[in-house]
């Protein structure tokens, strides 16, 4: 991403970081307040449960995820959506490869090079 | 959007608003501070100019759009992004049949029914 315009962001055109196995993600538009990534699935890759005081609400843009926050589960597909109150606990499994947008408030600091 | 459980959303359960010609919303995730909506627009589609003090960050998820903000323009396609500080004046045109995942933080509560 260049440090001089994150205004207009071309995926295409972006670095993508390796997660946990089968798990990559690239950072697209962001300011403080806000971040958007894109998360990309293998068959079977997990987003692992965890939690984290930002806010976050995601976009299935591809793909069918089993979607787990906060002791509840469902599956969602292409055109579904789920958001995560702050500090819940939430994960995803990916039941075929796919994509996810996530999108935080404020933004994830934690996932910007240092 | 029930108002009752908006942590898992279906895309396909949510009623759409007619906003310009060959342009209509759909409300999905969103709290306080983060709320992430669907635009569809018909090729040709315009999303007028103008501002909020919102921020605001876009993904493209389907088709390809010219995208203005603060007097610059690109064509971005599907997986680019475009990020919109606070009270920057910014629209698109639908190059094709596409789709915008929108989020804003804080919520756009303009967008809710009254």
């Amino acid at each position: 991403l260049s440090e001089t315009d994150t205004t207009f962001i071309r995926g295409s055109s972006l670095p993508w970081t390796q997660l946990e196995p089968g798990v990559r993600r690239q950072i697209l538009g962001h300011g403080d307040d806000l971040m958007m990534v894109s998360v990309e699935f293998e068959k079977g890759a997990l987003g692992k449960l965890h939690h984290h005081p930002h806010r976050q609400v995601t976009y299935v843009a591809r793909g069918t995820f089993r979607v787990t926050i906060d002791g509840r589960d469902e599956t969602l597909r292409q055109g579904d959506c789920f958001y995560v109150a702050a500090d819940l606990l939430h994960g995803v499994e990916a039941l075929d490869d796919g994509t996810l947008i996530d999108v935080f408030t404020p933004a994830r600091e934690d996932f910007l090079p240092a």
